[in-house]
């Protein structure tokens, strides 16, 4: 392997070598799989540990290291033996139009194992697209990619500098309901009419909870037992499926 | 802190120390102030980082240390500078009579993050118990408390030796239906009249899905995505808030 491809490889674990090489390193058999099946295009090379099969990886742009140099190279990360480099797919611009009939907005998740369970999540549901505020976990970390098995490849995002230019971007692309959830009391996400009909969902923070709205509905998600909160992927969970709920013909 | 406090503590970051000892570890302002609502009666001792406020902690268990000290205990571990001691709640008998309308069986998750998630969403559900088979994580390891946010301390668990015990147990205490998660056909979660009477939901091992289960019948979370599969934390928070759901008057 080249040294300007072994030093990519270990700037990637960094925000910011990400940043500045506009790469990601994505690690693990399915994770790999995935990107494969996504987005071959944006792949740059594979990196094998000898003795590990996997046969769907594209055979020009892969190197096969022997055991202790891709340990070396792979210390930090576990990777299963199968690494790939990729192209982070990038945002899309905050003006571009909608393509999902609500907006789930992620206001500074800073856990990326949350950040990427709600991305696989959105995923499964069929949201084509998350919305996410500078501030937050870099959605095209290792750990990020991991938790969400590559699904960064399969749902575009777009970032906005701050809350507040989230909402105008929204405001103009015609959504007119903001919610934002609250712990204890609004409207319940099982009941409210219109929570998937032009309308954008705020999660926020894990600690400090969505940045200010004025004039967003409060939504709460209610729980009969003796919590005080939901994890914030866990809340994202049940919204997301109570819109695939009211798709269904349910009970 | 005496020597053989010092030892504990060490001692309860493996599984065999726990499982010696019958205590664990509580780590991080939220965990333990969680210990303290619940269960103070079970707290051996508290140790704080000096300069880290705590109010709530029982003075007459804490040990203040300085810095250098508490870090040399604490150094595996993410603690903000504050730890508990508990005797570990222990496990609730398979023939003890059921206190839920449901058993949500947990059949050996393997990562602790999402075996913490889970207890932490049937708290927050009013479950007040959780069935899990031998061979996954340990339920009082300090990353399932962690993630749990100490949820262990408010939701009984129980434990049997295999899926077969569990399902022999379930049947004895007028369990009649049971249902296991299927990725890809089953009963809809959302419109299967009877998940939630008299039966037990088993959600399998992230890598192998749920043991072999005789005349159990599939359930199914639609996916309208092209996602492969759902994270089992995120699968068993769609099933419990459905049960919310119905429970409420819903639209």
């Amino acid at each position: 392997m080249s040294k300007r491809r072994e030093s990519l490889l270990r700037a990637l674990t960094t925000r910011h070598g990400r940043k500045n090489s506009g790469y990601c390193l994505v690690e693990g058999l399915r994770c790999v799989n995935e990107l494969i099946a996504l987005r071959p295009d944006l792949i740059e090379f594979c990196v094998l540990r000898e003795g590990v099969c996997a046969d769907r990886l594209p055979g020009e742009k892969t190197t096969v290291l022997e055991a202790r140099k891709f340990d070396s190279l792979a210390a930090t990360v576990n990777s299963q033996g199968i690494l790939a480099i990729a192209k982070q797919p990038g945002y899309v611009p905050l003006d571009a139009p909608r393509k999902d009939p609500y907006a789930l907005v992620l206001d500074r998740i800073a856990d990326p194992g949350n950040f990427g369970t709600i991305i696989r999540t959105a995923r499964a549901v069929g949201l084509k697209e998350i919305w996410t505020v500078k501030g937050g976990v870099d959605p095209f970390g290792d750990k990020a990619l991991r938790s969400a098995s590559s699904a960064q490849f399969a749902v575009s995002i777009r970032l906005a500098g701050s809350l507040e230019e989230m909402v105008g971007a929204l405001k103009n692309l015609g959504v007119t309901r903001f919610f934002r959830t609250e712990p204890a009391e609004g409207h319940s996400v099982f009941r409210e009419p219109e929570l998937f009909q032009e309308s954008a969902i705020v999660l926020g923070n894990e600690a400090n909870g969505a940045g200010p709205l004025p004039g967003a509905l409060p939504l709460n998600i209610p729980m009969p037992g003796s919590a005080e909160s939901l994890n914030v992927a866990q809340a994202a969970t049940v919204i997301l499926f109570e819109s695939v709920r009211r798709m269904e013909k349910s009970i």
